[in-house]
């Protein structure tokens, strides 16, 4: 099983899997993922809800900081921002892009960029992990 | 139908429907929602996803606002950010409540703490809404 | 000297200093501190620039955590999120109040208001330290 | 005059001016200014302050906003995330990159990354700008 296919098995029960969220390329730079727009995903007005796209992004941040993990280590995300400037509509698809800003030993920084299916930016995300090893 | 009743029904088919956001209390000033964390709302570990707090969150801000609105009046978030400080266990609910730090003719800005049931705060989400008018 | 005191000593030659910093009171729980809005800390408009609001509450939280520190332990402040709700006019004096909202071993999340004379809400800065100890 | 340097003039009695913040490069994409990380700009460790990254950014970011103005409008910022990640030391000097995610009528979304000398990100702010008309 490579590592692609086991962390998409990985995350299948937990929250991104009721959302949908769809792993589709993952190396120690740079995740990639897309998610369908279902109904039971909007808010009014027919368009993704806010939280769903953070919590879309924040599962990014998390698959990518998880591959660059020591052996043993943890992580959680200790803050998340973001800034949302456009709607994706109801039957459409997102894609998000989260790429490392920064991979210390305690810390990660994650961004990520969540684009509609014309191709504009959404969705800005922006969140910490923090590192955890049993020490 | 209280307007309790009226928001529960406008959100029940929407994201925080699928989520199960149960909102328990609703006045200008203050919401307040529950929410069991169910397996399908985990990460790895058994505890509340990121992104569940956050949509959570981002759900009781935007219906405060809603609350708020002058008539004819749209709203959407325009940022949003969040400390993660403490888990939620899988089978245990986590309470959350939102307070208007401020309520413009323009922006609103709503404050949602996440508490679990021990009592321990686990999140604290600030977010931006946009009050929009078709001028 | 008082710990006020010694701290008071401390940021006097940084930045706070430039700025005018005074503080008022500190316990592990809570960081008082004051800023005359002098012009050549004001923006266009003659009002307290958005970065001098950012600047004087990371240093009210820093410095709380700074009272919590284990010894030989550092701090430094890995994110700040802050909404701006009101102005601050030139000549008048903000009040900045940081709490704690979580001391942990690991992350501590300080949140300081920021009022104007007035008394309305300016700025809300939340603000996340990580506690460093050579291990 | 250029608009480079109008836009000199104009900061250099304010806030910018009393940290030393040189504009550098200014068009409607893209904002670059630089600053000496003097001591009063520092904090414990002789570092340059968080708070002077956070206000180095919001200027870059305000004036790549100002100069995206329609006629007659003004603008403030509404929101701002940092993440720090990276030291800068007294007397060397840091760069800012401020980029448009969004422009929008209601409004803008920059980015700023601020690199040290030795070309390490040190910090990544996202501010969103509010454009506001007299109507």
């Amino acid at each position: 099983m490579t590592e692609l296919d086991a962390l998409k098995k990985r995350i299948a029960p937990l929250f991104p899997g009721l959302m949908g969220v769809d792993l589709v390329e993952v190396s120690p730079e740079r995740v990639v993922g897309k998610m369908l727009v279902r109904p039971d995903l909007a808010t009014s007005g027919n368009t993704l809800h806010g939280g769903a796209y953070m919590a879309f992004a924040d599962t990014l941040g998390a698959v990518g900081t998880v591959v660059n993990l020591p052996p043993g280590a943890r992580t959680t995300t200790t803050d998340s921002s973001t800034k949302f400037m456009a709607p994706a509509a109801v039957g459409t698809t997102v894609t998000g892009e989260a790429t490392a800003l920064h991979r210390g030993r305690t810390t990660m920084v994650w961004q990520t960029l969540i684009h509609n299916e014309a191709g504009k930016l959404c969705a800005v995300v922006t969140q910490t992990q923090l590192v955890m090893t049993d020490r």
